[in-house]
């Protein structure tokens, strides 16, 4: 198993997870005489799933390339652990549609809803933040051991990630909209992160044969 | 991030997008004594749409790679163009299956159906001119900056696209069909027009390694 | 466009196309009373279905790779007629859903969904040859052109499938499912042609460098 | 045909199949007062299906590699032999959603749903050990035949595989749920067997150009 087949299987999934969560917004059914224009607005929650879902997807795509640029060996643990990864990141359209029925009628239900949205994604971050430790714990797996203050800072922003899901966990109990809502602005943040980023690097560093030093 | 697997994952996006519109061709379900035949029929709203949402996501993949061959670096703001670019176009089946159901009933529905999809449509063509116009800000990104008036021509043909998708919108107000036809005839004519840019390119440079000089 | 991207972009719509038929097939519902193993047997049109366009998409693929092989310049007709091959591939899953409703109920039902089943994958016939057509009509196009006695076998193959999907249509009238097991029969017959090319070429020929003499 | 593409083409098809599993978990409908945990709970059979079949399929997409990983010529008889593995796999999210609905109401269609289940497992197993078979049965396929005691090794272990799926068939008469478990089990034992494989290989051998001694 060579680090290019992982990273091919991964980005297919990751690429299909994020394009089927457009068959999960289904079209209104219209009840006697409501107009379509007020039955596709009452479906917002649909859209704000599609759109925090695909921001989610999108920057653990960005994420995982960005991880396994540094690996040059495969094996078997880190295998598991990202199949782990793949699991979960693959189940994010299932809330994403539990929460785009049930978000806009409040209650116990919207409460539910939430609440396991903002769990599944803490799980997918749970099994990324293993993949990123299986990775660090030895020199073996990577090309070079970035430098400690590095890993250290990686993986305090892992744990951030983690707290920010625990804490929309929590807050679904207050307010499912907000913990949905906190969920969007977490993928907002990685994604405006992963992209300055890539600025700081030399453009030197992107071609396919270069490796951030 | 390499430009290389920016386009991949963007290509494994339009393929399954391409492919998932015909899931949202249903099987008509049959009324008492109805003949399969005449169902069919009655689902002509369905194909035109298959067929419209085919054709522009076919363009949209053909146009992109015209684009992004010339870029030689992403950085940040790039990456998040494209994503907003393929969040538009992963959710053209949506909009595509609420025409497919209301098109045909006319009234209140059908002209909502076909401004929501000419809308879609229109916000696409924008994330798309976005990317472009990011492109060729900076002469960093390019290889070599294009010389200015295939630029200007290129913007050119971008602004047409929105006012035409903007016409779009707002043509269905008077014929929700009309409305959808002229987004037909726009993923034709950028068909043809991506179609003759390769005819004039000599052959050798379409080798992978060769770009437009 | 290289012929890589053009490949590698149709291989993706292919795959997605013969995974997705899994997805017609639905879970029977059971009526009061009844065992599932009866309700599952009572779906066999579903899992004919299934296996005769599994085997056709799957067949196109093949097909595809090697009138492809030999191609090395792609021009903008031959970008729009692959884009026009891939609109009929795609569309197989709906057809195969209506076979799937309504062969086992006979009558008109039965008629017309073997007679769509068969009609599409003419069109998707006809598209092929389309595509075939062009490639071999001008030197330019490839890197070398095969000898004109095969380019005239490949040409009479091509219309002798377009002859039996005819003729697939036309015996929907008398027997639905004499017709699609005709396309079933049509899709093992390539398949195994096809596997038994490969066969007469000498392993040296198989390299990834390697185009058949 | 080559060999990359071949593989290509069926990661393509295994990464779909994974992650067309999730669509396969539809939002529970609530009934009159019921709460939306609740009903998210009643649907466990939904989540052990995605677990297991989503296992499952990254097990045969692991095997898949390591079995082709030595072979260096695609002959007619594999690619067929090929596609009727994938056929198979494809197959996978069927038995689950049948799983997933009948699971928890046992009696007759619980029995039915996990022998289904078993045996679209076995028969996806009987295709691989078939593709395993031809691969090995020739040394013309292969860069080098691997020492025949690792042959006949793996032989045993697909065998191993085809009783317990053969038991599972049997054991879903006793319990249902216990067959879909031991069909889990397999899958996890697989999972941590190629892995462990993995870990035995030295670096070197995990570099793109390098194949196991």
């Amino acid at each position: 198993m060579t680090k290019n087949r992982l990273e091919a299987f991964s980005d297919g999934v990751f690429a299909i997870a994020i394009t089927l969560l457009v068959i999960e917004i289904r079209p209104p059914e219209l009840h006697e005489g409501e107009r379509l224009s007020h039955a596709l607005w009452e479906q917002w929650p649909s859209y704000v799933g599609y759109l925090v879902s695909f921001l989610t997807i999108g920057v653990i795509w960005l994420n995982h390339h960005r991880v396994f640029e540094q690996v040059v060996r495969v094996d078997g643990p880190l295998l598991v652990l990202n199949l782990n990864l793949l699991l979960w990141t693959g189940l994010i359209p299932f809330p994403t549609v539990v929460v785009a029925e049930h978000l806009a009628g409040g209650g116990e239900a919207a409460r539910t809803a939430s609440a396991l949205y903002a769990a599944v994604l803490l799980l997918m971050g749970i099994s990324f933040a293993g993949v990123f430790a299986w990775i660090t714990h030895d020199a073996r797996l990577l090309h070079r051991l970035p430098p400690p203050e590095v890993v250290r800072a990686t993986r305090l922003r892992f744990m951030a990630g983690l707290v920010v899901y625990g804490a929309a966990v929590a807050l679904s109990w207050v307010s499912a909209p907000l913990s949905v809502a906190l969920c969007g602005v977490m993928a907002l943040y990685y994604a405006f992160d992963q992209a300055s980023v890539l600025d700081e690097q030399e453009p030197g560093e992107q071609r396919p044969t270069g490796r951030p030093a």
